[in-house]
């Protein structure tokens, strides 16, 4: 396979992840986190985010459910845009295992604002409605966008009025803050519960549900209820020590961004529409059908909402060459088609 | 830490392990499965197992929770032993996530047989009942024990002729088939569905939902809206092409399997009760009170179910060293309460 | 309170309704449907619909949730109008309870076509989607219109062609029928389950699930376990057996339906826009604001969706006296604000 | 059929209930409580019980999870009786609908000690066990037995000791007033929340769900979710007028109770072992085998959890004519098998 340009999951893992999971792999420790290695990680993310605990977990649907849990009853809903991957691609996981009913909001660029949410506050106080209670946003979106901080600032104050509590699907938290130029704890500010991605930065598979907001209680049974709990807990405390060591986190991301705007420029040199603003890895092209299928046999890419319209994703280990050998073989594609 | 005794999955994880996660991060691959080595890995266990697909998740209650959404429906219930993983050991889980009851039986040795099986079979029919749907053991059983496979034929022949559907918590099933040295397939032949550890045999996190019966549907869905699908499922296929190289997961079971009886040896020459059979990697021990707390600290084991009993566990990477230091120990403090 | 337009929720129980429970209180009778009341009104309406049996439960929002559940696993979807009660008024029920995700559709008049589920129809086979398997509609909707017969068997076919199951939430189904003339058997004929609603046709409390498909099963449990079976069952039984005597329930939906059209004839001949067909005993009405105040204190109605609509319901007790005389306080009301 | 002595919901409904159900019929009023008699009724059991609300709902089962949810997030347990009805005649509808899990404990007499409470204390703080959060008791027992207020009072203390929330399970809450002579606010001060039986004093279909702490929230929400919300609700605050006039509640429980000590006398009179105390309205009698099936094919009573025990249960209309004829039918059966 030529590098893919499918989804930041196509790629492997960052060889620090690699080399921590060696390091991480000696002598015993005590499960569960339990483990010199958990205490020290979650200490180094709990002091970049400002937080009061942090959580690890296996994937990005389990970290959204597993914060969502601390921040609604069933019979409360969660604010969301249409394209929030809670939303899109968890399989219905948030309504089987909180219980609760997503509240979706069309948006336009994959975010939300105070006046999009505010549209769904209806219903209060009904007890034929779902009430309205967490709003999940993403960052960076679906999309590619990213909050920004006035944004998020305008969330939370929004929040905090509507007495709604704010989660922050943060698989792709690291890309934000490559394109923001801002601290984790500036991101994460506003937030009650968010969720920190390191697998689509570099781990093999390893996220973290960090908790803000310290009047939440009983994470650790959540995580476990919700089948989120590993046993030699260290292996994914080391993942993370790996990316947090010399900030590989922000490099990767910042990497993959590049990557996108190089992306995004050769495509507009092409003449090529892009569809939102490339704020972190994604970028949303819209392509004459006749050449998706041709050019998704080879970097493997996926369609997205509409049929003239391709994600492309970049990856922390996607390079000049490989966005310029994909360019290629589109020009090339093109021609073919002229 | 000397080496631990608490359990085997204070141990780290197997150089194989470690060294084919490497060789998997070559190039990029599509997500969730779609990729060769969860192909040929997939593959391989099938055959193993005689099996009608295998499904790669993160941990044992996940295992156990997907496996078990398979046969039953909510109002149908699961029979379980008393001391099974599932019921002590999964913060409610099970209840939670797939809405059904377990109905528990107290064992002497952790082992379900027909007879205690249909202690359980009380209210069908009746709606006011949740209706018995499943059967749970698990092989190697929590308490160190094995079925013997005419034990299984006899559980498969009884949930047949009841239609009960038999699934297996196999999180040990590697020692299971060290200590009875029958092939996987043959610990498998009754089982609906079965899980297949990988963790404590020596991954980093890896278990597979091993799928017997070709009639159930959904699992995939089942998967990921139960929070157990990675996106870069080839490194948990990865942790099994490690553990499947070299026959390595039967040698490593094996070796605990091995140390676990020289343990129960030398407690018995120092006239220590046992009290289980020492079918796997496990030793249930009876130690005076005085002992256990001072060996606890160096030893990091627990105590079980009564004061005075300990669970001992052993792991593939258990040495004869770490044993004879141990019975060392265990002697010194002795006589220092004589 | 004069006649209540509100709902029709608002009326009370038609005196045969009453007089029935107590006949039906004659003796003992064994409790949760082992009576004579429940096995006659039962084969009583499976005869009238064709069905494979019956089921009293105690609400509506208790049938949709009990009918769904012989419907869809947790991953698979509901595909409605978005504004159905299964959707608005239901407080999350059916995500709670079922587990599974609502995929809701926009109509102009609360009816869904083959196209609109259409629109829902993707993802299909993707695993990160939950999987759309059962199609709920509402006869006579919650917009008052009604599906005709050639409607339904669009539908009924295309589900049928694309494995999709059919839900008729039927809280108002009496209504429908007296509007299209039909019987109940070829309003229930393309449904797979549908409730068939006592309440609001002049019982105390008491609903039918009606399962069509004689293949599903489990339904008593499903009843029990989702908290609507009840002990008395002969008193639900009679219920219906005092609105089915001497076709009661239709002359109930025919007096409601009449009332509707009566009152939307009046409020048109003032002027006044009607917003959906009039096809059941619902009326939405476009008034001036200023008017919306003061006429609800007297009679109990809601605004609807926008500030300027109101729904006015009519009941099987809604006399021409009180159409008329709220078309008077309308008149006057509006005469001074002119 | 001749009076059952199968169970206290085989009898019908008191006149005074269907007298009131037709009372209340007259006029519209608003639905879902707000009415009238809703607030009058309510109001009327709080003032009973010195509760903070009181909330319709339409069956025990109902009331049980509806109370429950107010108590217990998933992860967290109940500790109930083996023989609870919330275990053994549910249906698994906590497991499911709560997502919690039901931690039992044998009982010689259906009761619940601080010392039986206390063994299922275990794995505070450890995130693999569900955490114990709630006692649930039935007042009175499934067995007949009744709490005095002394052990009701130890329970409370020890819930309260131990941060532990007391649920009561009042199915027949009035048959332990009538037994115990106590008010209604001395039964429920110990507890958070307990539900008050309308159905087996009387009522056609009427439980009430009464709430004595007033931190707790969203009982409402909780009631529409879990399908326990009553459009009509009128009519099920009229059914508890129908039994609060007069003191008719406690007339019914005590003439139930008053029957049920007849037939223990009878029966010990014949020799017949009797089982538990005699203390509500049940009597469960150990039967020669051969008299059981005979009997029961005409006062259609329940064999209980061993072949040759049984339940007998007495209502508000068992007569004493009933029972001397239910002893005179045992008499002859017996003679018949000298």
């Amino acid at each position: 396979m030529t590098k893919s340009f499918g989804s930041d999951n196509h790629a492997g893992a960052h060889e620090a992840v690699l080399r921590m999971l060696a390091t991480a792999n000696e002598g015993d420790t005590h499960g569960y986190g339990d483990d010199p290695w958990t205490e020290r990680v979650s200490q180094d993310l709990c002091a970049r985010f400002g937080a009061a605990d942090t959580y690890f977990v296996f994937n990005g649907t389990g970290a959204n459910v597993v914060g969502l849990s601390l921040l609604v009853r069933p019979y409360e809903a969660v604010i969301c845009a249409e394209s929030a991957h809670l939303n899109t691609d968890e399989c219905g996981a948030p309504e089987r295992l909180l219980g609760s009913k997503l509240l979706t909001v069309a948006t336009l660029d994959g975010k939300l604002t105070p006046d999009l949410v505010a549209t769904r506050l209806v219903g209060l106080g009904d007890e034929h409605r779902a009430q309205p209670r967490a709003v999940c946003i993403t960052q960076a979106t679906e999309l590619g966008t990213c909050y920004s901080l006035a944004e998020l600032e305008a969330l939370g104050e929004f929040c905090r009025t509507h007495q709604l509590r704010l989660y922050v699907d943060g698989a792709r938290l690291a890309n934000a803050a490559a394109y923001l130029g801002c601290s984790l704890a500036e991101l994460a500010a506003q937030a009650d519960v968010l969720s920190f991605g390191g697998t689509k930065n570099g781990a093999v598979a390893a996220e973290a549900v960090i908790v803000m907001n310290p009047d939440l209680t009983g994470v650790r049974y959540q995580r476990k209820q919700l089948l989120q709990l590993g046993s030699k807990m260290r292996f994914f405390a080391a993942q993370f020590a790996g990316l947090l060591e010399n900030e590989t986190w922000l490099g990767n991301a910042a990497q993959a961004n590049l990557m996108a705007r190089r992306l995004s420029a050769g495509l507009r040199d092409l003449g090529i529409t892009i569809r939102y603003p490339v704020e972190s890895n994604g970028v949303f092209a819209v392509l004459d059908p006749r050449l998706i299928e041709p050019l998704q046999r080879e970097w493997g890419f996926y369609v997205w909402d509409e049929p003239n319209v391709v994600r492309l994703m970049t990856a922390f280990d996607t390079t000049p060459g490989d966005v310029d050998a994909f360019l290629a073989s589109l020009r090339e594609a093109a021609l073919s088609h002229v």
